[in-house]
């Protein structure tokens, strides 16, 4: 199904049930069964409200967390969530043996009390889902596994905090917008950047207005990943490589887009419209193959498909425009582009730099960046960056993610990114893959929320008080 | 008309003088009859081919010019024209007297015989075009007079020389293409960026396989113009400015797009096949209005339409991928982007820098452009530099692009930019404006080759020899 009824919900749930494929018959009945007839762990404060725009759950008061993953993503998340106060690692799921011994490492050389693990093959994550004291589940599992956990963590009364994309297809975004409206529960892509001290400090001037009114972005994934081509059994490469010979798509868009999304208040007023997108030949990965590998490898056997570089094209309901890369195969530098303009100016990363006509001089790149940082580190950065800097992850922001997230958790707070960003962000990939088959025609974004952007109030992150820390974060930092 | 047949040409010659409608049917009378009645005073040493691909003309021994517009252009130009050796400066049309008065001072500063004048309104120069003493024209004039004048100017059996844009319609794309291939005159695109040196550099990178094979480009022509917004009754911002509240497109693609199309062998080998595009709200031009004149100005009573930032994406028939911009408004500082990728890494401007897997480090730009530049400088800027270097002009640029245009002329070379060049590239005008019309939706470019696109050889700049100077070239460095 590429749209959906905006109205009403009943029916659109009737439709859903009818049609979706991914997840067995079996867990729906689970799941139907448990929202009806049992009481969620969490539970949720407005019970009643069909939409989740600024839904809040009922306080937790720990975080009892589940994991499913415990690889290059879930190890080192792992480290940090155990750094958090209030939280609480009840169980730990992955089929590869040697990712379970690290995790037992961690918490020996954290001296914290094992949790139960469930690695018994690619399913046992199901028995994990089936206890009735995890409140949250954690998912950093290949993309192929994003939705189908995500919606089975809900079907189980749990919130689901899933790592990108969290969805690959226009049926899948539904799925997690319809499970996570009818079982009241979050639906979370942990969309990391968009807690990176530049990101924050970018939001915080957008909303000061120091950009003026906002015009154009520029955001993108450029990170040169050949080289993982060479994991074959396990790790990143092992199943991302695949998707190149798969998709010829923007892959992985959530990076770069889920600031300017926050920046520009999608969801909150204004929402994509819709989106054009062309790809390059795809000739890096085949000539990389070539030099690396034997040519009996697997890896000269495929044929990749996916352009080396992807440009989308992304009009907003207001009429902005959104540029948005994808290339993780061309030799050049790492760039997330970071761009935002209004009528004031300019804020761009890699290299940081900025250009306001209401500092001056608009006529050349600033990069002195420190009284910005003076004028306008957003609270949330300035309340936890002592932690941030002590744990690191990406920059400090995994930290601040996820001592952001469970401070919403544990104070009935909305989530900074409710389950319409996960699918909004994530359907660029569908989106970008008809495009560029069809020459470039532009396809339109389904309305997620239903009408609710239109009336959904700006884009905050609200209530921020300083962090408090773990009580074993001195082992942490020590560690 | 959106297309043309692409075969017989006769036919399509026929219903261009039948559907043709911008010049007085008068003046195509008198151009056909010049055209085949009497001897062009330049000729064609292939006279019977009907394709303007590698067209050469017979050589001139003393290129004589006739100029129209005398403004911020055209003066420029002069001084440099007469810097050129095997130059004379025929007649210049202008119907501002001062303008006129300009470059009478110009002559008796550089002791140089003054030409003839025409300034007897608005269409004085169609008596210059009359004269048979005359071998080519050069226009830089307001936008809308571009093509007219260039067909004009075939018509009366001379060279166009236009300046960018060439055309603002595919209509008017298609009336230079007709014209010139039915004159067998050269109707070149004064494109000065593609003589810059870092462009001829990045030519001459691409042409030795320094990057690869081709994937991606960007362009851009942004450069805050909001200034020129308080010109009334001449210079630039008297005519330009209106275009903002016509014309919601790309307004002037071509300085970005030249160079990468040469790069791209567009034309030769590849051609653009279709473009998406879509511009941000147009909001920059109303607030600078606002700020800076009363309230009952002209300029406050007017309404921008076109978006502060256009964005447009261009594929190619062998599936590469071009990112053009346009942005006169936003208070930011100017670029033109001209970054090419291939599969071997990266080269971009504003700032210079490049990465390249075959240098080792690709992780990190690199801005040092010495080793590069003393590798990679183009011949035909080696041999022009000590004129482009004292008599300047955009950095050097245009005394490079007349000097070698003089060149071709005088030696019966192909210019480096034929007619094609100059509907493609423009063309992105009204090709953006309908894409961003239809949300997005891809455009199809016409093929104004007519298919010659596929079997023309791959764009160099041939037979480079050392750049004579004029014999008063003495007398213009001391002015």
């Amino acid at each position: 199904m590429s749209e959906k009824p905006t109205k009403p919900l009943n029916e659109s749930r009737r439709k859903f049930l009818q049609t979706a494929g991914l997840v067995p018959a079996a867990l729906y009945l689970d799941g139907c069964a448990s929202a009806g007839g049992q009481k969620s762990s969490t539970g949720s404060v407005a019970g009643s409200q069909d939409s989740m725009m600024d839904f809040v759950a009922a306080p937790l008061d720990t975080v009892r967390i589940g994991l499913i993953g415990m690889g290059r993503r879930g190890l080192p998340m792992l480290r940090l969530f155990l750094a958090i106060d209030g939280v609480e690692i009840m169980a730990i799921s992955d089929p590869y043996a040697p990712a379970i011994d690290n995790a037992k490492k961690l918490f020996n050389e954290l001296d914290v009390a094992q949790p139960t693990y469930y690695g018994n093959g690619e399913h046992d994550y199901r028995n994990m889902l089936a206890r009735d004291d995890i409140d949250v589940v954690y998912i950093a599992t290949p993309w192929k596994w994003h939705t189908p956990m995500s919606v089975e963590a809900m079907e189980h009364g749990k919130h689901a905090l899933v790592e990108v994309p969290a969805a690959l297809t226009i049926d899948e975004c539904w799925q997690l917008v319809d499970t996570s409206e009818r079982t009241q529960l979050n639906c979370m892509m942990m969309e990391n950047v968009c807690y990176g001290r530049e990101e924050l400090m970018a939001l915080n001037m957008v909303r000061q207005g120091v950009l003026g009114e906002l015009l154009h972005s520029e955001a993108a994934y450029i990170h040169e990943l050949r080289w993982q081509m060479v994991d074959m059994e396990e790790g990143t490469g092992s199943w991302r490589t695949d998707w190149h010979t798969r998709r010829n798509a923007n892959l992985y868009p959530t990076h770069g887009l889920g600031p300017i999304a926050q920046y520009m208040n999608i969801n909150r007023g204004d929402r994509f419209d819709y989106l054009s997108s062309m790809s390059s030949p795809a000739l890096g990965r085949q000539l990389y193959a070539k030099r690396e590998f034997p040519a009996d490898h697997i890896r000269n056997q495929a044929k990749y498909i996916c352009g080396d570089m992807n440009t989308s094209l992304i009009k907003t309901a207001r009429g902005r425009t959104i540029m948005v890369q994808h290339d993780t195969t061309t030799p050049r530098p790492y760039t997330r582009h970071n761009l935002i303009q209004g009528t004031n100016g300019v804020y761009g990363q890699y290299p940081d730099r900025f250009a306001l006509e209401s500092e001056g001089e608009f006529h050349e790149w600033q990069h002195d960046m420190s009284d910005l940082q003076a004028r306008y580190d957003h609270e949330l950065w300035k309340r936890t960056k002592a932690g941030a800097e002590a744990l690191g992850g990406h920059g400090g922001m995994d930290y601040v993610m996820l001592w952001r997230t469970i401070y919403c958790l544990r104070n009935s707070l909305p989530l900074d990114q409710n389950v319409y960003d996960a699918a909004a962000w994530s359907v660029v990939i569908p989106l970008s893959e008809t495009s560029n088959a069809d020459r470039g025609n532009s396809q339109d974004f389904p309305d997620f929320t239903r009408g609710a952007w239109k009336t959904a109030s700006s884009f905050e992150i609200r209530d921020v008080v300083s962090a408090s820390v773990a009580s074993h974060n001195n082992n942490q930092a020590a560690a």
